[in-house]
């Protein structure tokens, strides 16, 4: 099968290329080609019809689909997989207006760049195999009567020699074992020894040569989910990956609701067991998979933010949620793995990537590592946008930091059919700016549930270029569509009706819930602008924007600027980092230069605290319009809203016969 | 009372001052003048009938003396006490012949000389009080918004600032107590600093400023005893000694039983937690003997022999018994007192003072701290002799070690009636050349059990120079004494009968008790040839022999001398050092120099293996003679026995009615 597959959309010309085995609908997505769809790619509605006019499909058998209809070539997008080059003609009923009718511009890539290896190795030109365990294998000489130094210091001279390491320390569950293993193996062992910054250690003492068996594990702590990666010391390779729910969750969503768990009685060593107990699941499910025993393991380092950080060691967060916003700590010391219930293997300790403030956590730190930030010359903004906020502006010479609440709407929460990006979940939403018609895409293309993040962001988009919404949040009542309505709640706009939903009730977007996005949004952008203007500079100086996180992963570049989320600079300034903060462990993990860097940011990094700022109040003002108020500051969007409105007026105009719709 | 009493022994005319309080027995030993006493001093025989001319005494009632007898100025010399200058008369009942019939020189020091507080601080000129551990007062600006620096991250801030203290770590079980405690005490806090020589940790956090509140504890593991001191770190001063049997002396005398118990199934543990069960027991009565809190003591650190401390740190002593003997360790990690089970206060690390080899341990190196051997001019030779004789040689520029198996002779084992310097063991021997009576004081004055370690060289050393033994250490039968005979084991010299000792058994000297300790002496005796010949000098180039340990404290200089066990210098060369191990864990818990010191002692100190020695035999057996193959060796002892001779000759020639026989 080839790995890229041309799709051409007929009647309306337009080329996308897919990764082969691709549905048509998300095909016709991204090309910005309009298909009906209701029931998220379900396959339930049996509204996207299509027609395969050249190349090789596969189909899903499918009810909505007559015998008749297969044997003309019709297929349902949703349920038909791309296999070659494809020739696929939208029939009228499946479309929604000619979107002939927009002269748009080609698309850009709106789903932004997402940074590869050979990004990486052009970031960090410096990073090489160097981890901070390392073994070192020892062929000692016996000892006699002439040599006769103690166990520990003949490994410690064979450590010298061999390995250039001097003043190692042994901790002491090694030297216990020291004397019987030594002469078990008749003076042939290998010695992990750990560089901690502060000293060697040998942490480890295994008979014969085990060089080949070192791995580490580099773990993202999210409050959310937990995603590691089981790394091969010999050659970088990761061996395997895994994630999964932070059994926290069920002790509260957000840090905050954990924090408070926290300090009531026994709620720490509580949180700390049960992420503990997630990470060793995973860690489990690591080996398994790569084939490979416990101990293997020298390594392990985590990066989550501070709350995560502190209850994962153990260490008291009450004071992170109160006013002045005080962790315990922002430096980690290392610690055994052991001392936390991780009994992975004889002298594993935790690396914790250090945070910069209560706000601002190893996560961050961990990404603007990965990301190259502390190494670049380009000026760049670096965000993560989750329940908070966080943000880093700068480069090779400075790094400033901020934090805002942005709350959990962009997670779904405080919005009415809000929901995580699981299966069910509207990920994605098109609306025909004629009819106010939907075209949606779930989350494993089932029958829709609610709306995640990404969701939220493409119907806000979407509604506001639409006209639906005006640039105060307003949804316009006028409109010559069903879909909008006044309800109990205020008014609203149904995204889906109930009989194509999961829940058999309406899916709606709410004024309510736009306010909450608006909020959100604002305090998201009005960080951006303080953390500029404290340096005396604006959007425009920007030389490249990096989302990070999962929130990243699904977000539309052009749908987040334009509601005003992002600022409105060039789609090719804005890259996707992916999961910074596990890259950045990952790369701590094999890199002694990276441990040391990454503290470096941490201390270098300022943090601004956006509460503190006078101007911040302003800013967030400002930003709570669509795009904002100052709509020169978003010149595409200013031009896309004209072209809106032109296509809008010149459809109105047209004869009704003339119009198709489906 | 005055502190010094002079007494003056009549008719030998000999001048003795002692400590007032002391026994006329104790007096007249000292000063050489001899007085019949077969009991120890227990009172029971009633032979030591003394007159008192002049002066105050105070008596023990007994019923060996009639009330006439004391009207007419008798007294028992071990049953009374000088309060005052005194003059005595032995009389003739009391005496055995007339000791002014040898025209010897004044007596020398033969106690010799106990270094004292003057002679640390001329041996350590450097030593300043700048203990490992160090408490820190900080009263913190409370966090704002504006200054939001972790917990972790204000401390270190003002540890840096307080006390120039940089890149401190704050131990986990102080982090994890640092939010509350700090916010109890509003921002005013003690920190517990520890420099470990491998960067500073913060290992206490306290409510308020204690640093006035800091003590130390200083233990010297000896196979045998175990002694400690609690040592107040503001000043230096020694708040509290206590000492106690090592409860491990159950499971083995000596350091090989010992090893053996340890290798067998839990072992090591029970021998771990028993010598753990003495040393918090010592701690709880230096702290109850203070008045102090448990929460003072800052600091913990021991001396012992390699044995000791590896038992005591649960390391496998098992190799250290095996040739080629090599310990787990010399040199051992800080460990925190709770992980041996010593919970004495939060932070509380153990620091072992380093051994150089299996049979030169961490006692040896805090004894050439202590005695500033490392630091003098001097050509040294430092001694401490045990079941195994342990000796350095060296001076500020370079140290040599060995240790030779002297077995147990000297303290009291292989030896028929032999003991430790427990209560009723004779410690003190004089023997009369003309009729061969001795005349014995035991420990504690009660009646005569045993011979402990500096009573059977007393003997030793006795009987060669009366000459009841030849320098081969056969017993002459021919005397015309019947306490020389012939037994069943072989020929003996009976020190007390059966009537006058406490098991109401003859306590005597065999040839095969005199065979053992031969081979004992021989061996610390070829030890120091070996070490002075492998720097190509010899006895006469030593400028200073410093005696340690429990031994030393009793033994007598000159008799030491005349067997052969020390080489013959002049007494004023030769000084005591008390307990050197103590001493040098005491000056390693109170300053950071000597820790440092003490560690390059043990690196720097060479240690020679006395059985690869290709000339240790020869010296060995040049050494199996009273005092020694070459007498020219022992120029004193050569004249000794020439006095000796000479007096018994001038005793022979006399009319029998001259001889003043008891």
């Amino acid at each position: 099968m080839k790995q890229t597959c041309r799709v051409l959309f007929l009647p309306d010309n337009r080329f996308v290329a897919v990764p082969c085995g691709e549905t048509i609908l998300q095909a016709a997505m991204d090309a910005d080609v309009h298909v009906n769809a209701s029931c998220g790619g379900s396959g339930s509605c049996g509204k996207c019809r299509v027609v395969i006019e050249e190349g090789e499909v596969e189909r899903e058998p499918n009810l909505k689909l007559a015998e008749g209809d297969i044997a003309r070539g019709y297929a349902l997008a949703c349920q038909t997989k791309v296999l070659s080059d494809l020739k696929v003609t939208i029939p009228l009923e499946s479309r929604i207006g000619d979107r002939r009718i927009f002269e748009r511009k080609e698309p850009e890539p709106a789903q932004g760049h997402l940074l590869s290896a050979a990004d990486w190795e052009e970031r960090l030109p410096e990073w090489k195999l160097d981890p901070p365990t390392r073994k070192v294998h020892l062929v000692l000489s016996e000892p006699t009567l002439d040599d006769n130094a103690s166990d520990a210091e003949r490994i410690k001279r064979g450590l010298a020699i061999e390995a250039g390491m001097r003043e190692v320390v042994i901790d002491y569950p090694v030297l216990q074992r020291v004397p019987n293993i030594i002469r078990q193996s008749d003076w042939d062992v290998t010695i992990t020894v750990l560089d901690s910054g502060q000293g060697l250690r040998a942490v480890r003492i295994e008979q014969g040569d085990t060089t080949r068996q070192q791995s580490a594990i580099a773990i993202d702590v999210g409050t959310t989910t937990i995603s590691a990666e089981l790394i091969d010391l010999e050659n970088g390779q990761i061996l395997s990956r895994a994630s999964d729910y932070n059994a926290q969750v069920a002790f509260g969503e957000d840090v905050i609701t954990r924090i408070i768990y926290a300090t009531r009685g026994t709620g720490l060593a509580k949180l700390q067991s049960v992420v503990v107990g997630t990470i060793w699941n995973l860690i489990k499910n690591l080996v398994e998979q790569a084939g490979i025993e416990y101990c293997n393991i020298t390594h392990l380092v985590i990066a989550g933010n501070t709350t995560m950080t502190h209850l994962l060691l153990g260490l008291n967060p009450k004071y992170i949620r109160e006013e002045p916003y005080i962790p315990s700590a922002t430096f980690f010391p290392w610690m055994k793995s052991s001392d936390v219930g991780l009994r992975i293997a004889p002298g594993v300790y935790i690396y914790a990537i250090p945070s910069v403030a209560s706000y601002v956590g190893g996560d961050i730190t961990a990404g603007i590592l990965a990301s190259g930030v502390f190494n670049s010359d380009k000026l760049t903004l670096y965000i993560d946008i989750g329940t908070n906020g966080e943000m880093v502006l700068g480069n090779k010479e400075w790094l400033l930091s901020c934090s805002c609440s942005a709350g959990p709407a962009f997670e779904g929460g405080g919005v009415k059919n809000g929901m995580r990006a699981t299966g069910g979940a509207i990920e994605q939403v098109r609306i025909n700016p004629i009819d106010y018609e939907p075209m949606i895409i779930t989350v494993g293309r089932r029958k829709p549930i609610g709306i995640c993040g990404s969701g939220l962001i493409d119907s806000l988009s979407e509604m506001f270029l639409t006209g639906i919404i005006n640039e105060k949040g307003k949804i316009n009542l006028d409109l010559p569509t069903d879909r909008v309505r006044a309800s109990e709640g205020g008014a609203e706009y149904v995204l889906v009706w109930a009989d194509d939903s999961a829940t058999r009730r309406n899916i709606v977007i709410t004024e309510v819930d736009i306010d909450n996005l608006m909020r959100a949004k604002a305090a998201v952008y009005a960080g951006i602008e303080i953390l500029l203007s404290s340096m005396d500079m604006d959007v425009s100086m920007i030389d490249e924007l990096l989302i990070a996180g999962a929130f990243g992963r699904y977000l539309e570049v052009d749908k987040a600027i334009a509601i005003g989320l992002l600022p409105d600079i060039g789609y090719d300034k804005i890259k996707f980092v992916g999961n910074g903060s596990l890259l950045g462990a990952h790369l701590s993990a094999v890199s002694r230069e990276m441990t040391d860097k990454v503290n470096k940011i941490a201390h270098q990094m300022t943090y601004l605290e956006l509460s503190m700022n006078p101007n911040f109040m302003d800013h967030y003002m400002s930003a709570l319009f669509f795009p904002h108020t100052n709509l020169d500051d978003f010149p595409s969007v200013k031009e896309r809203l004209e072209e809106y409105r032109a296509a809008q007026k010149m459809a109105a105009e047209m004869p009704p016969e003339k119009r198709e719709v489906g």
